[in-house]
């Protein structure tokens, strides 16, 4: 077979704001490839047949030289991203041709791979569309239902709260996280950025949906909540009223850029921890702080009348210690 | 013995801004109490020895309708908060003259109090006066104690970084945590917003202490981080910067007034879940999108020269789905 155009998506330039089709990402035709005999030097040939565009694109669009989360691309080479393939040609013994990958691709419609790094075997149902494994039957699938499985501790009768955010990383896995935690028997409250959106997340079984634009928040909250499980897409602002509105022993689910560090953030009251740690407290503290290995500080004052003055320099952050007053000698 | 003058500290105004002494809080003279014939009604009668002035108080200074964590004070009547106390009368069969009791007084000298509700005996150390039993021996110091002990899975060698702000809940814990995870060999970042406080910071064993308002925390945390442990008291911008200098499996500790109840955030990297779901996620989720007992949406073009335009999309957050590109039929 003749040589044939091998298209692909170049990173032309670092975009300053958003990336702009034909001058930070190039669609490129000046490469041909002969599908029959090209080289595999020990790999294979896949066939691109999907990919999937997703918000974290943008962080990979940088200089080299600035550090964020994800390979930064390479100026003038082929963007890449999760896609579906085929395997046209092979020389590796573990791949056969005819046998579909998915995982990170290059934009390009031909590659020729050296190993799986990055890639899985794939088996398609027969009923779904291969573009349904970059999404819902793929990572944000994945997210949505592992997320839910591992850290929800769903309950029937609770209360989950789930945010839809433009353009946040994850944020296709919502429409899947409200039908999870309706099967689960929740009452869902759901929210997103339009009328349209909202109508899909109402008829996705959302008991309650509400467009944040034009709808309180925190009025929703009030009237509905407390919340037990909190889908976070969006942090900011709504992660606040979330917070206000949460149940004790709430669970939040975090997929906001900079929590992808599978980090834990435990919300602390002392009261809930002191049935296990009172006894080991006393026997140990008083003592340390009695014999100074353990140093603190005090703001002193003499008196109930200068309680007031007290009051008022803890609150302006004036005090130099923990501000105590004395009342009384024994 | 005659009635002598029983001062009490009372909540006399709701204030706008800062709580102002005299005017929001009036130290009251005009109560008498016979200390050795005041009536017990089955109680007991507590002298108070030290009353703790804690940031928390200015949330209680409102009116009752206004919902808010913790019990509003009431009007006219003294304010309360942790103390310590010796009891000198009792008719209370569990409570004997001489005991010390620790807890939630009225902010006034003696107090009849008819049962041990909110409260707990003490013993005191010998080398220790009364005034640290509300601070590095009370709740701060047991807040830092047992939070430290249940949360922080600190390891040798690790980075904490721990916060100081000014008027927060627990602010006081801070030294404490320093102390701690300096005993559990960590490398100790800590910030505070003035000099004073970053010279006591070093003092306690620090090894970078820097004040918050002249340096740089992103700075501090990019030439010493990544950090393993992360004492929040403050919240806001500085939680960002934590969360980007996080380590990956970081714990963060967290007493910002919003956290307080004890709910769990977990962040999430699919990938960390992939080897414990994958299989479950396959054998469930294709047949249920197919067969549509789980409904997804897709924003399908076709040819990788509709990448570029599919990018800014989603970026924009025009998408009316997961964004996919079908670059060929098989």
């Amino acid at each position: 077979m003749a040589p044939t155009t091998n298209g692909r998506v170049l990173f032309a330039a670092v975009p300053s704001g958003f990336p702009i089709p034909g001058e930070t990402t190039v669609y490129d035709t000046s490469q041909t490839i002969d599908i029959d005999t090209t080289h595999l030097n020990g790999g294979f040939l896949v066939k691109t047949l999907v990919v999937s565009v997703d918000p974290y694109m943008r962080g990979r669009m940088r200089s080299p030289e600035k550090k964020m989360y994800g390979a930064p691309f390479t100026l003038d080479a082929p963007i890449d991203g999760y896609g579906v393939g085929v395997v046209q040609r092979s020389e590796h013994n573990d791949v056969a041709p005819g046998k579909y990958v998915s995982g990170i691709l290059p934009h390009q419609e031909y590659s020729v791979l050296l190993n799986m790094q990055g890639l899985n075997f794939l088996q398609k149902h027969p009923n779904l569309p291969w573009t349904v494994y970059v999404g819902a039957a793929g990572v944000p699938g994945k997210t949505a239902y592992m997320a839910w499985r591992e850290f929800s501790r769903a309950k029937k009768g609770e209360v989950a709260f789930i945010t839809t955010g433009a353009g946040s990383v994850g944020s296709r896995c919502n429409s899947m996280v409200i039908q999870l935690a309706k099967r689960d028997g929740l009452k869902v409250i759901a929210s997103a950025g339009s009328e349209e959106k909202r109508e899909f997340m109402k008829e996705l079984g959302a008991d309650i949906a509400f467009n944040y634009k034009t709808t309180d928040t925190r009025d929703v909250l009030q009237r509905e909540g407390p919340i037990d499980i909190y889908w976070d897409n969006v942090g900011g602002d709504v992660l606040d009223a979330a917070l206000e509105h949460a149940a004790v022993y709430a669970r939040f689910l975090n997929l906001h850029n900079t929590f992808a560090k599978s980090l834990i953030i435990n919300g602390i009251l002392v009261h809930r921890l002191e049935a296990k740690y009172d006894a080991e407290f006393y026997a140990t503290i008083p003592a340390a702080l009695a014999e100074g290995d353990i140093k603190y500080r005090e703001d002193v004052t003499h008196g109930l009348e200068t309680v007031g003055d007290a009051i008022l320099r803890v609150q302006q952050g004036r005090n130099t210690g923990k501000a105590v007053v004395i009342v009384a000698e024994e």
